[in-house]
């Protein structure tokens, strides 16, 4: 039986002293900063004139931890890189948790513990926060939801909309590794422990590509949820453009190819939380390759597949075995609760 | 026996095709706007040289439903409020949901209806958003979280650290219409449909009180979970002041004195969803009580209280049979999930 006092409890969310004291003893100390430490009602930040990205997401993987990361991690790596997917530089973290009555703090200083690292990895900070607590069975554990905002710098103008005919498809590595890890780890189905999470923060290596390769990205991509079928659908979509991809040039580790083929699950639609889909002016798409490869963020980078001129919406893949087929997006749901 | 298709599913919260015609139908024919609409990874807003707030809570009220409101608009004006606190005028909110599969799309409808009417009463738009669904089980129907960004007009330095010894203290209204009116709704008690949430944007009226009286206004506080008692004892040791409070002078409907008195709970600890503690110079106390009163953010408002330069962190409340006690914060939780 677990310890009462050892467990987050209702009063822990009601705004009152016990409230504090799960602030002070649990998240100050790991996340502290000038801009959080006052908690007020909102944060303060100075801006420069210019534009402001703002993003939002929650989290509500089960199970919160996994190999290679946990909710926390994939939290603040999320967030950051929907920023970093317009080009811009993370400013600031919001943090709101929702917790289920009962959970055990030390659960919930491990997840502190990896946001606090994810964080400072980034190079963001968490400046303000909501915590409530719910009755045990009205929510799972755990859920977290980040938003973020960051400064776009002048000229920068990465949209889907910018894509065009010509421009190379860059995946910034290995696909798959999230959505497979979570489903083998959920479902315990033992695969040795090769598997492992992707969750990686895209910031610094989007930034270095922007600054060296001014107006050479058009659009970046992260390919979660949907993976990266589902994204480039959209993508071609949204641009009225048609795209080719070569199966054989998709980078995928080799145990999330082969638990795939167990599955028998594509890993085009697996989530991926620390990669990216680049679509790059082809004048410097060699040049954006070898950057990455430098780059812990992009060492698998390869040039997956072209945009045309074809039919909007197009998505063609070349398979492995010299065929071809059309790629569609997710429709239904394979994995639920994957990030 | 509810119909599958007319109940949100797993699927809708894929990242796949489901997810992007609940995005569609659901949440863009009733928050559109230019920012929101393109549904990429962050919105992109124009900023000017100054300084940011930045804000999160998320929602959990039981039930989604309440007289004079519901999650959706609790959402919108709890977050504006929060801005408003510290004199922003909120520029942007990004919408979070993590619904339970099998909610009833009619009730996400409801609640969105109510989302963007309250947004729009407050002039702010929802500009980015993120979807999860979780099994059957997992979560209680739906929590929402709003996070939000608002921009501080230059010279503009409201806190909790300005509040001085002398300062007027008022509070806009009412006490405890939020937390009473969900309580009583929560336990089917039956108070004849008296009680009524007081759920409210207060950034036009504190915009209007902050253009007309410059400097005038040291702090502001709404009284949400831990409700008045618990905001100004924290605001007592934030500011090292005391604190002198008339509850004859403290405004409370009829019918919610009467619950209270009934259900023997205090008001001083309920939660207000559209009100405000304002720390007032005291040279334009009168006036800015007058202005208050001329708007529909602030009829009732009344002078409190008064800060004083006794003990850091004490609040003495003069009864109204004459005697007085000293306010103490909120130790736990007399009613989870009131917002």
């Amino acid at each position: 039986m677990e310890n009462k006092k050892d467990c987050v409890t209702l009063d822990h969310g009601s705004g009152g002293l016990a409230a504090r004291e799960l602030v002070q003893e649990v998240f100050l100390s790991r996340l502290n900063n000038s801009r959080l430490a006052p908690l007020e009602d909102s944060a303060v930040l100075p801006v420069a004139n210019g534009r402001l990205a703002f993003t939002t997401d929650s989290y509500v993987v089960d199970p919160l931890f996994f190999p290679g990361g946990d909710i926390g991690a994939l939290a603040v790596n999320g967030t950051v890189n929907d920023l970093a997917m317009r080009g811009a530089v993370p400013l600031a973290l919001s943090l709101g948790l929702i917790i289920e009555e009962g959970l055990p703090l030390e659960v919930l200083e491990r997840v502190v513990d990896s946001i606090a690292a994810a964080a400072e990895t980034a190079g963001v900070d968490v400046v303000t926060g909501d915590t409530k607590v719910v009755h045990r069975g009205a929510a799972d554990k755990l859920f977290i939801n980040t938003s973020g905002i960051g400064s776009i710098v002048e000229g920068v103008e990465i949209s889907p909309g910018q894509v065009r005919p010509g421009d190379g498809i860059i995946l910034s590595g290995t696909m798959a590794d999230h959505g497979i890890t979570v489903l083998a780890e959920r479902e315990d189905l033992g695969f040795g422990g090769q598997l492992r999470s992707d969750t990686f923060a895209l910031n610094h290596v989007v930034a270095a590509l922007v600054e060296h390769f001014p107006g050479g990205i058009h659009a970046l991509r992260d390919p979660t949820r949907g993976g990266v079928a589902t994204t480039l659908c959209e993508i071609a979509v949204v641009s009225g453009s048609s795209m080719e991809i070569w199966e054989e040039r998709v980078p995928l580790n080799r145990p999330v190819a082969v638990a795939c083929e167990i599955l028998g699950i594509d890993p085009f639609f697996l989530a991926n939380e620390g990669k990216c889909l680049l679509f790059v002016d082809p004048a410097v798409e060699g040049e954006i390759l070898k950057a990455l490869h430098r780059h812990p963020g992009g060492k698998q980078a390869s040039l997956i597949g072209r945009v045309t001129d074809g039919e909007a919406g197009r998505v063609v893949l070349h398979t492995a075995v010299a065929g071809q087929r059309l790629m569609t997006p997710l429709t239904g749901d394979p994995l639920p609760r994957i990030c």
